[in-house]
């Protein structure tokens, strides 16, 4: 049975973050990125694939949530519908749908475990490599501030290599999840502590500015403390995920206290 | 005066590797790359500008190699004519051409200073993160494997924020250079010693192999000593500049022995 033309036109308005918010869904195609995910056990709401598909990826598709080759939820399209449904120019073998959901922030929760606050990351790239990076070091969960990247455009979850579906993400005002914060809120910068002399820390706070702009004022309020990279050359800046990669690697050094 | 045809083409053509190898020059298009690399002190062969830039850029054009404003290198063109020139779809306001040069690896000259070693790195942005992180910690060279992504391709150098200018690399068989190799040579993989129990090092070799396929067998035999950084979460793998930053700031550490 061919596609209706409300579900294409559906699909494919979800390249826009207006209209995955207005209809709480977001899309990721390709094999590997829906492997990764469906690896990870996340509940996709859909999955339209064509025919070789289904049959490659039987055992990550196995392992999703609805759990059989023969999940509702699974539709074969033929590839000349893949090339419509598709958000890019090559479209893939499979395309999958998500729903959008937020967990609130709960009040004291910062004051527990490691939490890696990202401040203005604009880049999806960035984003999804940070997710990673969280997911490696095991974070307790990411901040967004609102004008990071849209932690569901596919560009973020790409580049998260599956950590997009174990990593608990809120987007949230940082002043105000700072507010209550009672564990050292470390924030990263060019003139703060050597983060070698820092002591492991098992709750805290990172907070990671954009490269061009860097921690934004707003938030500045809510750090106790800067910490730096020490640098040995003659790079103006390190790359915002390189930056907190080093940061948890230095945190997570010895067991913590 | 109207940029000849001849040169059009010839810039036109070092897009492509082999005409850059073939003319033993390169281009990089926009501002903000091309200010860095000048204020880096990259003596660029030739200049080419819309009207805007050379006044904007006043300050880093003067800083270059041959140091005035009216140096013969700059060459003015209509925004029509950088159309026609432009390796993009969007024109910048300057476009500048650099001589290919290589340098020899000295023999011995690893057993001297942090020596990064990238094994098989294709991605041009990851060559050029791991340029920027090879330059913020100091490294004495880096070495890339022939499969590499070009150093020469705008990617990369975009993607060194100006470390381009500055890092030394060379293009060499990992496995010969690694050859008479007397100080340690330290493999990036998942299953190495944990990099928190590294001593500092001022002698050494970082070798990092590409994501998916790790360090190439060829490579394997120059290896001493493989480091892993430990993981606290359910990621597979962090990004290769990553692990080469995490790496570096292991061994720079403390004072060095």
């Amino acid at each position: 049975m061919p596609l209706a033309k409300a579900d294409l036109a559906r699909l494919r308005s979800l390249q826009e973050k207006k209209h995955r918010e207005a209809l709480g869904l977001f899309v990721v195609e390709g094999e590997k990125v829906v492997g990764e995910l469906l690896a990870a056990g996340f509940p996709f709401e859909e999955i339209y694939a064509t025919d070789g598909w289904a049959g490659r990826a039987a055992s990550p598709f196995a392992a999703a949530r609805r759990g059989t080759e023969s999940a509702p939820y699974l539709t074969t399209v033929t590839p000349a519908e893949m090339a419509r449904l598709s958000h890019y120019p090559t479209p893939s073998a499979v395309l999958a749908v998500g729903k959008i959901t937020r967990t609130q922030l709960a009040p004291g929760a910062l004051n527990r475990g490691l939490t890696l606050a990202l401040d203005g990351i604009q880049d999806p790239g960035n984003v999804g490599t940070l997710l990673r990076i969280a997911d490696w070091f095991g974070c307790d969960r990411v901040l967004l501030s609102p004008d990071c990247a849209d932690l569901f455009s596919q560009k973020v979850i790409n580049a998260s290599m599956g950590s997009f579906a174990r990593v608990t993400v809120h987007t949230t005002s940082l002043a105000e999840a700072l507010g209550g914060v009672t564990v050292p809120v470390l924030g990263c910068d060019l003139t703060g502590a050597d983060v070698h002399t820092l002591k492991p820390l098992r709750d805290a706070v990172i907070v990671i500015g954009s490269e061009g702009r860097g921690i934004s004022e707003a938030v500045r309020p809510g750090v106790t403390q800067y910490v730096t990279i020490p640098k040995f050359g003659g790079a103006e800046s390190l790359n915002a995920a390189v930056a907190a990669a080093i940061v948890c690697d230095n945190l997570r050094r010895a067991p913590a206290r």
